[in-house]
């Protein structure tokens, strides 16, 4: 449902950082701080990176993929858990402290705070994969409230039990869609690219501003295709669902002196 | 310090488990449930078992054992970061909220609940281990308002993002301590005795009721020595902070029906 609240909301960012940042020490750093010293309320949502597959690889799991997707089987789930919930999620806590950033890890299970359904089983069994169902924004606020930043990584539960495996770009959408009830939310993709690119082969070619219409135009010329797709597919249904606006870009994109990133609006 | 607060103080239940119900999914399931069914406000903190160990051995990390300790190495850390502040912890709160307890899983880095300080190395260098220096009443105090149920892992950190490990019995009567400022608190350590025994041959010979001169005369008579001596040195220590009692036992005192348990007052 699209907002139309005439009240000033505050605002609450919403940051994701992917595997590429957790795995390089120097690189988690230097984002820390700058999370850190975003001003607001804030929520971090950081996804696994290899270290899994590492571990998983060393434990004698096989990681089983197919049609390049992995398969999370019970042994899979157990090391998703032990690395996203347990190594990374901790230290990100522990280092955000350091840095006086009041931070509380968690999964989806913690205050049931992202519920979702195993996927059902169509051509491919994808396992213990768990599709969002419902964000508790009221939940999770009472924690911003308390001036706690939520760190959210990959792992939801399906209220019985059962801990599932979740895209952390989809977790990402899914808590700013809540959490817009309450706040005026803006996501920030932190990625490899500085932005939507024109041409690919220029990393500087950024488009600034993305809305429907220049999407659309977008779409038209090709420019955006294959695995920015259904990123910014998963972008404007974010934005319908109540997202004020939506960045994508490098993690310098946090500071005030970089505008050299893709914001998306509706 | 004593507590001498004559304003009636609201009651706050602290419950520790150990390894031996952890690994065992039957007598975790059975213990959740009356953990959920326990009247009141209350907080639970679990010890790690030896999973930790288990999947030490299978990533080739030795476990480093001196004068039957355990060494905490930075993979060993690593380790029981992943398996108390992972899986162990994800997996009891995912069960928690399938009981319909909100629990939310927490290492003592998370909202900085529980700061501590490496181990000074004397004889002995203990490695990443922490000695509890600070406990966060209040911020604990806002989970718990939020009608949330802290769950512990024996994890605490230094506040310069360095978790360490921590004995989670010291953990149980140290956050105890700490809420003693705003709540009428009462310990349960469950373990597999049924409680302090006179005849330690004899399982149901327990010793009902220890109070500080009761404690003398069993110390007197040698009921008291090895293991359970320093158990109940540390039982005395919390009293004296300001915990209202502790309870020792097996989890079947945490039902009215069983008050074949130790209660131990000042």
């Amino acid at each position: 449902m699209l907002k139309s609240n005439n009240k000033k909301m505050e605002k609450l960012s919403i940051v994701k950082i992917g595997g590429n940042i957790i795995e390089d020490e120097a690189s988690l750093n230097a984002f820390l701080k700058l999370f850190s010293n975003l001003e607001g309320k804030k929520i971090l949502v950081h996804g696994g990176g290899k270290r899994a597959t590492h571990i998983a690889s060393k434990l004698g799991i096989e990681s089983n993929m197919v049609n390049g997707r992995r398969i999370t089987d019970a042994d899979t789930l157990e090391v998703i858990t032990m690395v996203y919930g347990g190594l990374v999620n901790k230290n990100v806590v522990a280092k955000l402290q350091a840095l006086h950033t009041n931070a509380i890890g968690l999964t989806g299970a913690d205050i049931n705070a992202i519920q979702s359904e195993k996927r059902p089983v169509k051509e491919i069994d994808f396992g213990f994969v768990g599709d969002v169902k419902a964000v508790a924004h009221k939940s999770i606020d009472k924690l911003i409230q308390a001036d706690f930043t939520p760190v959210f990584c990959a792992i939801t539960h399906d209220g019985n039990g059962q801990l599932l495996n979740t895209n952390a770009d989809t977790i990402t959408s899914q808590v700013a869609v809540g959490m817009s009830n309450l706040y005026e939310t803006s996501i920030y993709y932190c990625f490899e690219l500085n932005g939507v690119l024109m041409d690919f082969n220029d990393k500087n070619s950024v488009v600034k501003h993305i809305d429907s219409k220049i999407y659309q135009e977008l779409l038209n010329d090709g420019i955006v295709a294959d695995g920015m797709l259904p990123k910014l597919e998963n972008c404007f249904d974010a934005l319908r669902g109540g997202v004020h606006n939506i960045n994508m870009g490098n993690t310098s994109m946090l500071t005030q002196e970089n505008d050299n990133f893709t914001k998306i609006t509706l």
